[in-house]
C-alpha cells in the first residue's frame, strides 16, 4: 500500500478522515507511523497528498489530509479480456488498475467456461476490492471502469467497431492461424503515434477461428507477442511495457 | 502446459518415453489425446517436437517422440532479484522461466526479512518445479540457472562488476533518491543496441541509500519505470516488453 485511498464516508470533517478495518490494520502493522507523521493518501477519483496522523483509538485512527497533487495520467489503453478463472481475474484486475488501465471490458469467448459467469469474483464488491488494491499499489486514485459482456458476437459486431474507431485494436493471443498474418509490435505501433490502443486478450484455451475472423472484421489486428506463449496475467504488463 | 518437458529418466527407449504423475494427470484431464495423436514435447535443454500417444496404462502413458526443432533463443537478460516472500518468489521464477530468462540471481538486501532465507521455497526441488512450469507454459526447454547470494556487499563489490562488464545493468526500483538521476527507458536502451541487459529488482520495502550507492559504484544505472509503483512480479514482464 503505497497510497491510502480515501472515500467520501471516511471524511468526518472537510479535512479529516477516520479509518478502520483493512486500512487501519495496514497502517498499524506495516507503516507504524508516529503521531504527527505524514502518510501518502489520495481521494478516490481526486487529488493525492499527505495525511497526518492526529489521533488513534482502539479501532480507528484519524488523519488530517492535505490534497494537492493530481494522480498520474491514465494509461491510453482499453483492456478487453476473456473472463478467466477467479484467481487470475483478481490478479489481472489488480494488475490493470496498478498499470493505469481505466476501462476493462470482460468478455465471453467460446473457450470461457460458462459457469465462470456465475462466480462470486464478478460481484461488484469483489471487483472493486482488487481495483482499490491496484490503485493503492500504484499511487493512483482514478477508479477503473469494469464492464461485463456475456455475448461475444453482439459485442464484437455491434459495439466494438464504434469503440475502436480511429484507434488501434490489437488481439494478443498465440493463435496459429492468425500468427501468419499478425503484426509485430514495432510495426503495430509505428502507425499509431499517440498510442491509444485497445488490447484484446483471449482465453487460456485459445481464440477459435470464428472469433478471430469476427474480431478482424470489426477492425482488430492480431499481434505476435514473440516465440514464447505468455500466461494471461503477464501479457498486460508486457504490452504496457512496450507502450510506455 | 503448452509443451510437455521430458527428462532422461522418462526415456524407456531412445524414442519412447513413459510418463506418470503430474504430466500424466495433465495429459489425461486437460489434453485428452486419442491413441495416435501428437502432443508438443521437448527434452530438457534439448530439442522440441512431437510425442505421439502409443500406449496408456492405469498409471502411465507412453509417447513416441520425434524431436527436431530448436527451442526459442534465450532472452538476453540476467535477472538479479531481492529475495521475496515464497508465493511471490514462485510466481517470479515461473514468470522468468516463461519469459526466457536463463540466469536468475536471488540476492539479499537490507529490507529482505532474514528468515526468508530459511524458507522451503528455496529448496532446489521447489525452485525447479516453478522453472519447469514456466518452460512448459512458454514452449521452451532450456532450464534457467538460479543462484542464491546471501551476502549483498560481497556480491555487489566482488562479483557484480565482472558480471556486467561491457553490458548494461539497470536497477528497476521506485527509489526516491535515485529517481532524480535515473534513466528513462528509451535512453537506457539507445546506447545498448545488442540489448544484453542485467536487471536488478529490489525488495518491496525499497532499496536503501547505501545499497543504491554501492550498486551505482559497481556500474549499475537506476531507471525510472514511470509514475506508478509496480509490484515486483509485474516489473519483469514490463521490462521484457520493452526489450523484445
Amino acid at each position: 500500500m503505497n497510497l491510502i485511498l480515501l472515500f467520501d464516508p471516511d471524511f468526518i470533517s472537510p479535512n479529516r478522515v477516520r479509518l478502520g478495518g483493512r486500512r487501519l490494520s495496514h497502517i498499524q502493522d506495516i507503516l507504524k507511523p508516529q503521531l504527527g507523521q505524514g502518510l501518502t493518501v489520495g481521494k478516490v477519483n481526486g487529488l493525492m497528498g499527505q495525511g497526518t496522523l492526529v489521533a488513534t483509538g482502539n479501532d480507528y485512527l484519524d488523519l488530517d489530509v492535505n490534497l494537492h497533487t493530481h494522480p498520474p495520467g491514465p494509461l491510453p489503453l482499453t483492456l478487453i479480456l476473456a473472463l478467466p478463472r477467479p484467481p487470475m481475474l483478481k490478479r489481472i484486475l489488480f494488475s490493470a488498475a496498478m498499470l493505469g488501465v481505466k476501462r476493462i471490458i470482460v468478455l465471453n469467448f467460446n473457450r470461457v467456461e460458462k459457469s465462470l459467469w456465475n462466480s462470486s469474483a464478478l460481484k461488484t464488491q469483489v471487483i472493486t476490492e482488487q481495483l482499490i488494491l491496484g490503485l493503492e499499489q500504484a499511487k493512483d486514485t482514478v477508479m477503473p471502469e469494469v464492464i461485463l459482456k456475456k455475448g461475444f458476437k453482439p459485442f464484437v459486431e455491434d459495439e466494438l467497431p464504434a469503440l475502436i474507431k480511429g484507434k488501434l485494436a490489437l488481439v494478443a493471443h498465440p493463435d496459429k492461424n492468425s500468427a501468419k498474418a499478425s503484426l509485430s509490435f514495432p510495426s503495430a505501433l509505428s502507425g499509431n503515434p499517440d498510442k491509444d490502443i485497445t488490447l484484446i486478450i483471449g482465453p487460456e484455451g485459445g481464440i477459435i477461428d470464428y472469433e478471430i475472423e469476427l474480431l478482424k472484421s470489426a477492425g482488430c489486428h492480431p499481434i505476435d507477442l514473440g516465440p514464447r506463449i505468455l500466461r494471461t496475467e503477464s501479457v498486460l504488463p508486457y504490452v504496457v511495457g512496450k507502450l510506455l
